[in-house]
């Protein structure tokens, strides 16, 4: 793969993905959306059916890393680095672009739900903190774009994402052993997928699941600049959690791959 | 594949993904169903597993395009517009005898829902607005059959339609590129339905995602004629939007395919 | 296939098919079930794995057809009515010991839900039908061994078993020639799962979607003969549709195939 | 394969399934998880794919029982008892290590759900009986580790843990006539989640489905180890059902298989 398919590959694979995943959790919060309150499978399935949809359409140029993590796992793995920083430019660049494609898909349901009055269908603690910090409305919205703690604990916090990373990671690197020569390629992405879908029903409830840093911390930057009214802040003293967490995860994955498997 | 087979192919497959399709629209919205307001979770999967099955079906005699969208992409893609009307026909056609047959299964629901005085367990909003427009119970019904967008404004209702309809011809125009020789062939509709289910849990919140015009288009020319009671207007004024935007859609997927992929 | 393997196969898989598919109906209606209420969209699904599960364990001693209806559509192809005698026995059969398997593995649940002088958590319509039948408590049980209508019209009720049962058999006679040598044995039950999962959410709504005279036979039979306290009458009035229904259907879907995809 | 392997394979394998099936459980029950009251649909789904996950990351090491009852089955049909002990072991200690993995990451929801005066959103039966029991919020939290009884009769429990594990088995020993040389490998760890989300679904409701020892007797006795404040009992009386019946169902299983289709 040549670095200019690697670079487009994964801009394109990872704005599909936060297209869909930011884009799955603006359909269940925001206000004026059909989808609104579907609850936690529906986000569950959304983010699983983003990874796999956009793992296929950007397999053939880039491999699909569409995680900065995946790709740091892979170099740890195979003890090469030389890719690396195409990868994860490609990667935050899409994650960018696909938070700006949500803001399009859903302009007036940010509007309508950021502007109204009467915050309409919010769960009342959200409402209560949301007027306590005087920034009305902005809890939900930031929820749209990044992840943020039910508990805010930065031991647990962390430890949530670098034990869902794992997780995530060792199904990845252990795939190509179950290959028996039939034809994993095609599978591959739909059992990842499923693996997504796991991880965030059973791992998600504490930390919304980042395990991908540029899934995080792009959209975050988005928020950051985008000109919504009442949007609140960005809530950058988190924002390295979701970062650092998976980062760690990767490469401890790696290592108990390389002990355990390799 | 000769005209006839292609012609009957996608009659008789966009009539069971309309079917289905509609079906759930019904199932999940009117009165006197044992799915009444399961929630959009089941409306995503039951509109991805109607692909899946009319798909399945259609795929020995037409190749299953089911969408003039989809048709136009390839079309496009491979510079061969010859059997474009003909696709475009049997689809809408298909379209159309879907539309009918969910009449026909949910006949004694439709005059129930319609016909009752008291319009038991509607959203209290589209209660709301069917009174003021003097149309008793017609918002849910025409849902049954066609989209409508949640806020009405044309340029993101377009930009919606198209965004979610480049991810779907994206998806199956790289489907080809994964095949490894290990039979894509049984596995590509089943991961089609999954990127379906997926665009609807993500996308479909403004619009309800239309991303085919003849799904949208036949079955509201078919609620123009039925003869239902209090069914309220065909909304025309919205109805090339579904249309026009999918189109676009295809046209700027298969653009994205021939510069980056192929 | 021996003759004793084609009745032991299909009265095993059947018996699992329908502990699993009546199963779900228990686990969602009785009281002092962990999976109270949890909605259509959990029917569907425990439907659809029922027919997976169902398929795998017997596919290797009878070829799982597990549906009258379905026999009769590959006789009518085939023009071959050797085994149908011997096919229809086993599902009978099978669905009566599923049925009976259901009450044992619920027991505590049957009785809880039916001696309550209290009924908590039913539907306060079929509370209200079943206090004016003079039948307590009857109607949800009888809806864990069959199938009912929401609204009763023979005309209807027909042909929406017949509409569900042609897109059943349709999808499973057309799999074949989507086997591009590439081994769809092992993804046709996980397939057909799905269609199932899909007829379900899509067309389930009016009468529960029998589409197979074994399905609600058998455990119709059950429900008459278990000595459950309050249980009500078995509805046998309605009891031809769902077998006549599904026959026609299966006759119909064989017709489409002989005369388009032949 | 060599015992080190199997019992490190197990060891991982059986805590991936214990962190996501018990994480799942954590999700739906526990204050402040944003996964809270997500239904059983969600606990089928997240059991099911915490199997997957579980099967595809240990399957190369050690062909990924990770259920004491699968290992007893499989000896039983191939009369070969050498590794029984070696499997055993790896999956008890790998089902403690999960159940800790699952404290960790739901660390601060244990301790709001367990430390606070108010209840919130726990189902008013299991607060009604916790009070009674004089243990606050105990119910809730046990059911995070280890399964319970709806309705507490040793005898019905018994069987219906029986027969859970009779399908789930059965579903594993039948798998290897469906392969027509195909390659299930990769498709069978997808097939048999997708089994135990049908058992969850149809068979759950009046136990829990334990269907395997390790993931019921291993958390048991880390609920029982760990310093939670609050916890309440951990049920000991019941513990034996859940380790007796899913053996007993793997030896009916392999017996079955034995006698009908090897």
């Amino acid at each position: 793969m040549s670095s200019s398919d690697i670079f487009i590959g994964e801009t394109i694979g990872t704005a599909v993905l936060i297209l869909l995943g930011g884009g799955v959790c603006a359909a269940v919060t925001l206000k004026a959306s059909k989808a609104r309150a579907a609850g936690w499978l529906a986000i569950a399935f959304g983010w699983g059916f983003a990874v796999m949809t956009a793992v296929y359409i950007s397999a053939p140029l880039s491999g699909a890393h569409l995680n900065p993590a995946v790709t740091l796992a892979l170099a740890i793995k195979d003890d090469d680095y030389s890719n690396l920083a195409t990868y994860w430019g490609g990667q935050l660049l899409g994650a960018m672009i696909g938070a700006v494609l949500v803001w399009v898909t859903y302009y007036g349901q940010f509007l309508a739900h950021l502007t109204d009055s009467e915050i309409v269908g919010v769960p009342e603690e959200k409402v209560a903190k949301a007027v306590e910090a005087e920034e009305p409305g902005a809890g939900p919205v930031l929820g749209v774009f990044s992840t943020g703690p039910e508990i805010r604990n930065a031991v647990q916090n962390l430890a949530t994402e670098i034990i869902g990373t794992v997780v995530l990671i060792l199904a990845i690197l252990t795939q190509g052993l179950n290959n028996n020569g039939d034809g994993l390629g095609v599978l591959g992405a739909l059992i990842t997928s499923f693996v997504v879908v796991g991880i965030g029903l059973s791992l998600g409830g504490p930390t919304g699941y980042a395990i991908n840093p540029a899934r995080d911390l792009g959209p975050r930057i988005v928020h950051a600049l985008l000109p919504l009214p009442n949007k609140g802040g960005s809530d950058w003293s988190y924002a390295w959690i979701p970062v650092v967490g998976p980062l760690i995860g990767g490469a401890i994955a790696a290592g108990i791959y390389n002990v355990a498997f390799a």
